[in-house]
């Protein structure tokens, strides 16, 4: 049984650098989470730190989602959204922002034990560099492993998953993608850090999402938390699910069947144009089909086709799904 | 009713740089034209020069065309598959071999009208460039738009289509998206020019299949041929249609009825490591469904969910179609 | 003699979606003025509507101007950031937006002859489509023919000039490539509308920037404006030029001698984490460096180097500049 | 002091899937190693199993290295250019096929062994997959894995160096980035296993190819190998190194001398229509020329500027070495 969450943010106004004001008028908090709670088969939500939860706020968001019987899935640190963190958070050239970003992600850790939520989804997307000559790829990656591990040992009862991403905003993250974030949760030794697959990050990455999922499973089980969203393959364009790609979602679901995992289903999009609440349950419903297609009798059919590898059976699958009677 | 045809040669071997002689064996020529007529819905083959007709075997091609009853939709003539195209044809930067570039098309449209075929597809790929200051882009692109005109002004019962495709031999092609494709037919003057959409060679181009298809027909009604096939949008991978995308080609061919294109749809595959014939069968079957699937209330449907524009609409008739019950 | 320009916004605070207070602080538009033209060899800004210049301040920023030397290059109207032009401009499924962007166009105009301004740089970033069945194509390219026809034609003392742009903020902008626009362009059938390049829009939309100017001014004299800046190719990172790339700014500065391109190289920058006036000063004199280089010997060489085509001789040209002892 | 190599086969003829029987004609081995020999600064070369050298041959092409004064830099086992990899050597799905791959690769060993040659790059190249529900991502990797631990193991005095390339022959190749392929050298356990990077293979990928050295060194001194080629940042164009891109390569040669990567420098390119010698002497020269700029003073004002990371200062650096007097 799938479970579903999404980004409260989403149901909030969105901006670009064009339209920096934003493309909406921004709802209350109450309101968010209540239209959260109408979306069918979504039981949790994800908070972004400064955004929708602060240590001023976080008993009164607590109310609100007992209120809506939602849960927490996941606090997202701000480490992103403010001056301070414009030259990097964890990666930051000045100490002091180093210490504050670690600070950051102790307080969403504390919020977390408040709200009962089990995971930290790390997303420093400052972290990174544009220019030639401007980072140092050794001693900057060794911070955000030395930050991390320091977090993660500190709050051995909160999962920390770390959420990469090509590029933006800097032209390349230090967690770009599946591989190489692995690569920072293996090093840190700890069994409460692994990593977070956006799947609009991955296909930007021209990664394919299933096989990166069976990568992080494979490597120690280190899968731990899905976001999900569509795009061109070039940008993280944050669009409904579906709306691009099918038959990418049918695979990944299918791998996400057989390696076991149970964590949630969150959609993190930007409908800067769109109703939030539609856009976001466009996409649960999206996989809420894709799901009920991946029955045992599809499943085994999958097997089958994926243990002969001939693309002409695996499209007549798929054209017999798309055009049935 | 729509028209369906195969290039020839994607029944044939296929080879790529690092395995010259082919992924598979060459059957006779009689194989793959038998091999294409029993695709259910394919009517007629496009010829590739050299590869598949040349003027020794025309009318022994035209014969086995008779015999398993299908026509020739079009020729493409070879302006790419011999030593002397190396360096371009119409544009290279050899008048001698220029000249021969002109006297391969007009070879060309003697074999279609041998052949009663109504359509020359031009596809001069190694008419572009590699490196920076390698190009006269203003002489060479002339020389294109006066060999154009000259063939196209000789054979006026011959339609002459231009097959854009932004890199791939040469890392730049002078006729590389559709736009600046139809800016070179148009400055023929010439009714019988006018444009190949191939679908692959415009998604590698960032280009919607469906936008391009509709420029191309709002300038002139200059959207003469098409060709069909996926891939993942960074290069012509030539997949089996509908292996990747599904939106697309759900929106390409409702804009294709839009427009009254009446000319064939005629697939364009590279099925390295897949039985061609099964490969081609995939894709006119896909298409096949799409095509029924665009009857004339859904056709009303999309017309009214264009005309507002709201994605939430348009993703919950995609839903409808794929998980319909 | 070339001669360049800024946009003055580029001095001003930046922002993004994740960020979207900004990474600066915004400073006067006095200290921005004061600063272009402390930049050697900057003669002239381009104006952002709304951001910075309305009808209430043109007589204050022109007085700005004239106290600091400077003069007006260009205006570019806000068709981008306010909420109403969130579903486009120019192309709004509405028609009093329509209306308003026409208005806002004629306001330019209005403003441009207060500034003794000869050029309106049209970049309607909204006028695009995000979405599978979301526009219709048709109309709502027709619908920018027509607001540009009508505007230009109602001031025929101004140029107008299309600046197009692949994508951002839109999945899919209508004036995407060179070739498109330059279609738009001609179709108004009149001599004050051509179109603008971005160098950055034009790298991420995989052009090669001296063929586009080439295109552009052999069709017509339709190169009327140039943008400069400089990214990886895949998205508009607006960076300082030469951060990334040098021989395609070599080879556009060398066609654009060629073709006799004498209006201004103005600099378009987000430099969200760096001190505007040095990251525009450094883009200026990595343009001015590589004018210098091209003397009329180095013109000579390279016209040579053209005619033959061959690589190697271009390579080694290039190296003896990069290298030279 | 760099050691330059090249590989041997670009120095033969070249053909891509349009023009399979090439574009130039192919010289003898004797030629070939006479014109690597005559590359100033070339002091090594790679050779490629069956194209290049067999069992067969072995001792001929030794003699021919003695003669010219080069000695074998890599030898590149053939896993790729025979029908029988076509679908995949190491993880082909016939159990008989794989096991021929890991005989190949002992072959290449024993001729290691006669060259006196100390590394075997594996470029696996099908292996890979092309549609989805293709591969069975968890078992073939596996197999990847297992067959590269064997063959370590059972040649110590080897190194077996994996190269990585995102995609091409396969849509996908299951070693696609440097991190991944970190990961299975990392999970043999084994000293003599590492990793390549090819400098078009990682553009190609959106890798900044500096930091993947980096993250290759510093995960346990992996990075075994070099190739070097440019392209336009989505192909393996493998065209003339310096021909796109500058500053990358700066920043590259800077951080392979802090890391101290002291193994061959060697080209890898498909001049497909140029003059194969002079095209691989065009990119030795380029890199002695980097490498010539980057003395003392360089190396150390280049720490100075990454230690502040501010591109105003980096991108005057550059410009100082483009523009001085």
């Amino acid at each position: 049984m799938i479970k579903y969450a999404i980004i409260l943010g989403n149901l909030g106004n969105t901006c670009d650098r064009f339209l920096s004001a934003g493309y909406k008028d921004q709802p209350s908090k109450e309101t968010m989470i209540r239209q959260a709670s109408g979306i069918s088969g979504v039981k949790a939500v994800e908070l972004v730190g400064t955004w929708d939860v602060t240590k001023d706020n976080v008993d009164e968001i607590g109310g609100l989602l007992s209120k809506f019987g939602l849960t927490c899935a996941s606090i997202i640190p701000d480490h992103f959204s403010q001056k301070r963190w414009g030259k990097g958070a964890f990666t930051s050239k000045d100490a002091s922002i180093r210490a504050q970003a670690l600070d950051e992600t102790y307080a969403a850790a504390e919020m977390a034990r408040v709200l009962k939520c089990p995971l930290i989804n790390l997303w420093p997307g400052q972290d990174g560099y544009d220019y030639a000559f401007q980072a140092d790829y050794r001693k900057e990656r060794r911070w955000i492993v030395e930050a991390v591990s320091e977090a993660a040992k500190a709050n051995p009862d909160i999962k920390f998953s770390l959420e990469y991403k090509v590029k933006e905003p800097r032209t390349h993250s230090f967690m770009a993608r599946a591989a190489d974030t692995l690569l920072i949760a293996k090093e840190t030794g700890l069994a409460n850090v692994g990593v977070t697959i956006d799947t609009g990050h991955a296909l930007a990455g021209y990664e394919n999402l299933a096989e990166s999922a069976v990568i992080l499973s494979d490597y120690g089980r280190k899968l731990f938390h899905m976001h999900f969203n569509d795009n061109y393959r070039s940008w993280d364009d944050d669009m409904i699910v579906g709306s691009v790609h099918f038959v990418e979602y049918v695979e990944l679901l299918f791998w996400l069947k057989e390696i076991g995992y149970d964590s949630w289903y969150s959609m993190d999009q930007y409908p800067y144009r769109e109703d939030g609440q539609e856009a976001l349950r466009a996409s649960v419903e999206f996989l809420q089909g894709v799901d009920a297609m991946l029955d045992a009798r599809s499943m085994a059919e999958l097997r089958a086709i994926i243990a002969k590898g001939d693309p002409i059976e695996s499209t007549r699958w798929i054209r017999g799904k798309l055009f049935r009677k």
